[in-house]
């Protein structure tokens, strides 16, 4: 038996008018390679009926496997449901399991059931339900001229969600064999993908041709991927795990075993293990680390307080920095950040802190101190350490990136790493 | 005479595995809309010739314009040239103007003319040349069934540049005046977009359906767009601007000029046109509005410090939050919200405050007060006013919109709004 033909359809006009990027289909593709299935046509196109209608049926007509994107929305240029009655000739109906999601859906949250919600539960006859547990609108599949087709929502969160919880193991379920891939995710942080490249080609030059050696870059952490699809393969893919995961050393956070954990969990996780709580205080940051730190569910147990110092004055009143310091050496200094650290532990109950105070631009840099430069300080009382890196990046990325080096840092503090991160190796001033 | 319909065929391997997201079609999208041309179908395939043909011939056959972008390369799964050849029925010949440029071009860097290049020369015989000033493909038009193909190079750069340089130029010589597209686009924040569509139906019954109402969900604004296509349109287009903007009231955050601009922006704007100073007391939020805030460049000038307090106690210690306010109370309460709110003002040099306090779950509910209570506290010292919402969401989504709504409240203040959001309207609780 041969590989099903997948074909992919996204609709929506803000995918034509150039507003948005589309990065759904990059998801998608991914998580189809992840069943050995590979998309060879994909057609984006308006909102229009008429379009969509001969586009389904020319599609159906070659695929096995078509998945639709977008266009299951409340509003009236959400076509989906509709455009797939026609195309299949069947009547569109309320679907009992649809308008039961939907009910429990605005129950939850609290809010009534309006008429442009409602027209979420009005489906094509005979349709299957696909689950959306993070969202209002259902998927559903259909068959049409031989082609399974998944219609799925174009929010990307709960894309993903329904792709890996329920559209990905209903496909698997029907594939032969011998056609099943076995794909490894590590979670890196620390280095960048053509490093890492660059790494393997030079330390395992050996890489087998059978093992797929895949990157996906993120912000902040890097996926990297091995993926094998015959049985020769898997059988030796342990070990070259292992080649590569001592090549990663203590940059290499987890190997993903369900969901990619944050950086931020995973601090929190090693905290609670040992029974330690952290402070944190930040300057040109301004809370996003906290921020990292309170979106994960139980932060509670590890965190209490942080600080927000946007001023040389508020680093004096709410961190007793002193003020000769500031003077003398400046916010963006390591006198300061020390100061600031042990400020804030002696404010709090904390046990571990991290400070930074960087010029995260675009102004406010100096010959001396230009826009990138951050100094951070971490540590338990009295053993503080600290670091000065340059790192001329977009504001926005300058502030994800010193937050995320904060975050690794003290996971580094945490399983007393002695290695140097390949991040202080390549960027570190003074 | 109508609007040339334009379609855009993208081709390239690695547009199919998800290894990259596709940014051109983006790109040209909005070059053409700068045309007041709308890309009404776009297909993207994996570089191979049957393919290719097949979807040059179909998409020739329903379009008058059609760009193709990618495959002009030196390597053999560079296709381009070939397939259109193939398609077009006529002889690949060396195009002397495109071997005049690849030589000027391997001149110019002092390498050597080698046989991959020679191939960038090689194109369908009575093509057009397209100059490309960036790189060595030159670009090249063909006449097929009507429809004027356009083939274009992959990297981004020379895209662009033949795109403002050539092909827009010479396509705009052709467009009668009438056909010019308006759009504009207005930021809401509050509203969803099925209930925005409610109104519109209920309260604008007589909507134009020259207009198009079009809106795009964002977190946490959401962008309305009114587009016109014919010079009525444009004519009785201020006067439903008007009616939707009554509708929407102070909902209505902006008219986007340019770029869309953040909420945080939006109120550093109006913090920094008043000279008056913000400060942050938060616990559930954990450091996001901070974060939001100081994410916008020039955010010193009008934020100073911000409080994360997790615990009881360091509302206390950090922000004098009397302890038998706490016992009594609780942590989620009117009084607690109420003096983190003046303990932040008390200990920053700000004119206004927002403090937040609430369950983001998904633990930590009561029957009392369930997961997803909120209160909120802001104004001016003395001038506090509270609120407390039920917002049943996921953490992250609780968070996000927590945050966003203490920067709402906060705009609504600096704007002197009497009206009742409908967020409070919706879940206001107590």
């Amino acid at each position: 038996m041969s590989s099903p033909k997948v074909q992919l359809l996204l609709t929506g006009n803000e995918l034509m008018t150039g507003d948005i990027v589309d990065s759904n289909s990059a998801m998608i593709a991914e998580q189809f390679k992840e069943l050995g299935l590979n998309i060879f046509r994909k057609v984006t196109i308006a909102d229009e009926m008429s379009l969509l209608i001969s586009e389904i049926n020319h599609m159906a007509a070659q695929a096995d496997i078509l998945i639709i994107n977008g266009g299951l929305g409340p509003t009236v240029d959400d076509l989906t449901a509709q455009a797939l009655a026609l195309a299949t000739s069947v009547a569109l109906k309320e679907h009992p399991q649809a308008l039961a999601h939907l009910t429990e859906w605005c129950k939850k949250r609290n809010v009534q059931l309006n008429k442009p919600n409602l027209k979420q539960a009005i489906l094509p006859e005979g349709c299957e339900i696909i689950a959306n547990n993070q969202g209002s609108a259902v998927g559903f599949k259909v068959n049409h001229l031989g082609c399974d087709i998944y219609c799925t929502p174009g929010v990307p969160r709960e894309l993903r969600t329904m792709l890996t919880e329920q559209i990905k193991p209903e496909i698997s379920k029907n594939l032969p064999n011998e056609l099943i891939t076995d794909v490894t995710r590590l979670q890196v942080f620390g280095l960048g993908e053509s490093t890492l490249q660059k790494m393997v080609n030079e330390q395992l030059p050996d890489w087998p041709t059978d093992i797929d050696l895949g990157f996906r870059a993120g912000m902040p952490l890097l996926e990297v991927k091995l993926t094998t699809n015959s049985q020769q393969a898997h059988q030796h893919k342990p070990y070259w795990q292992q080649q590569i995961s001592t090549l990663l050393g203590d940059h290499l956070i987890a190997v993903i075993q369900d969901k990619p954990q944050s950086l931020a969990k995973n601090v929190l996780h090693k905290l609670a293990a040992k029974n330690l709580k952290i402070t944190t205080a930040e300057s040109c940051t301004g809370g996003l680390i906290a921020s990292l730190l309170t979106k994960e569910q139980g932060a509670s147990h590890s965190f209490e307080a942080g600080f927000v110092t946007y001023s040389n004055e508020m680093n004096t009143t709410l961190l007793a920095v002193n003020e000769s310091i500031l003077v003398e050496h400046g916010a963006v200094s390591e006198a300061t950040v020390l100061a600031m650290a042990e400020g804030a532990l002696s404010r709090s109950t904390a046990d571990l802190v991290v400070s930074v105070s960087g010029i995260a631009g675009p102004d406010g840099g100096s010959k001396e101190k230009p826009v990138g430069t951050v100094w951070l300080a971490w540590g338990r009382k009295n053993k503080l350490k600290t670091v000065c890196l340059l790192l001329p990046l977009s504001r926005s990325y300058f502030q994800q990136y010193v937050a995320s080096i904060a975050l690794d840092l003290i996971r580094r503090e945490l399983i007393e790493s002695e290695e140097l991160a390949h991040y202080i190796q390549e960027r570190q001033v003074n």
